[in-house]
C-alpha cells in the first residue's frame, strides 16, 4: 500500500523535480504534470511504450494525454490520494529516458 | 490534403457513428470523442498499439487520454480543421478492435 | 528465484498446454513453444505489446521471433535453466489474450 | 510493386550498410541482418514499438528474433525476392534509432 510522501521526501526528492525538471503540481490536487515533445508520433510512441512498461511493473500506470509528438504526464497515486515514492520514480523514469532530440 | 466530409458523407457515414457506435460530437469543433474501457490496463495498451500502428499507417493521429483501463479518444483532421475521411475510418477501426471482454 | 517445475506441476499444469492448448517441447531443451498467427501484423503486434507488459511485471520475458502476422514464442527459465511456475503462467496469458479473428 | 535494389543501388547504398554499419548478408538468402542490444528490455521494446511504426508506414515489415535486450533484425522483399529500397530505407532506420546507451 502507497503512503504519501511525507516532509523530509518532499524537501528531498519532490522539490527537484519541481525546480530543476519542470515539473509542475496540478491545481487543487497532490500530482505533479509535465509536458513531453517529441520529433513525431513515432518517437513519442516508442517513448510511451517504455513508460508503460515501466508503470505496469510496479502497478503504477500514468493519466496521460497525447496528440502527435506531445504528451502530457500527470502522476499522482489512487491508493493514497496524492503523491506517493511511485510517482516519484516514475517522473524520474520519464525524464530520464525522454530525449529532446 | 484531407478535406471536410460533406452533407452526404455526413449522413451516411457520421450518422451512424453517433447514433449507433456511441460517438459524440465534441463541444465547439467539428470533431468526434468515445470513451473505451478495457479490463485493465494491459488490455487497454495492446489496443492503443493497433489504433497508434493504423494511425501512423495514414499518418492520421489521434488525441487521446488514459488512465488505467480507460481511453478517451478524439478524432478531428488538423489539415481541414473538422471531421474528414480519415476520422470515419479510423473511429470505425477503433470500434473494430475494441473488445469489452 | 524461480525453480524448475516438479512432477507433480509437470502433471497437473504441464500437461495440459502440451496435450490441449498446442504448446510442444524445444528438442533438447526444458522449453516450451508455440506459433501464434494474426490477421495481419497490426493484431500481431497489439498482442505481443500484452504479452510484452505481462512478461515485464513478473520479470520473465519470451524468446520470440515475429515475422507480419506469425509470432513463434518460446518459454523457458534463465534462472533455472529449465521450465517454473511464470513460463506456465505466461504460456497460459499467450492462449488466453490470442484471438484467432 | 518493390523491385530488387540494381548495381548502381547496391554500391551507393547497400555497401556502407555492410561496410560501415555492420549489417551483414543473410546465408543463400538476398537479404541483410543485424544484431541490436539494449540496456534492458524496456529499450529494447521501446525501440521495437519504433520500427513497428515506421515499418508499418511504408507496409514493410521485419523479420525479427528478440529476447530481453537483444534483437536479431532480418530484412528482405517478400514482393521481389530480395533487397529492394524498402529494406535500406528501414535498416537506416534501425540504425538512426538504435541507442547504444
Amino acid at each position: 500500500m502507497a503512503v504519501k510522501l511525507n516532509e523530509e521526501e518532499r524537501k528531498s526528492k519532490l522539490k527537484p523535480l519541481l525546480q530543476e525538471a519542470k515539473w509542475s503540481m496540478v491545481d487543487g490536487r497532490d500530482a505533479i504534470k509535465k509536458t513531453f515533445t517529441f520529433t513525431d508520433f513515432n518517437q513519442a510512441w516508442g517513448w510511451m511504450n517504455q513508460v508503460a512498461l515501466a508503470g505496469e511493473k510496479i502497478d503504477h500506470h500514468p493519466e496521460w494525454f497525447n496528440v502527435y509528438n506531445r504528451v502530457e504526464v500527470t502522476w499522482s497515486t489512487h491508493d493514497c490520494s496524492g503523491l506517493s515514492l511511485k510517482d516519484i520514480k516514475m517522473a524520474t523514469f520519464c525524464d530520464k529516458t525522454h530525449k529532446t532530440s
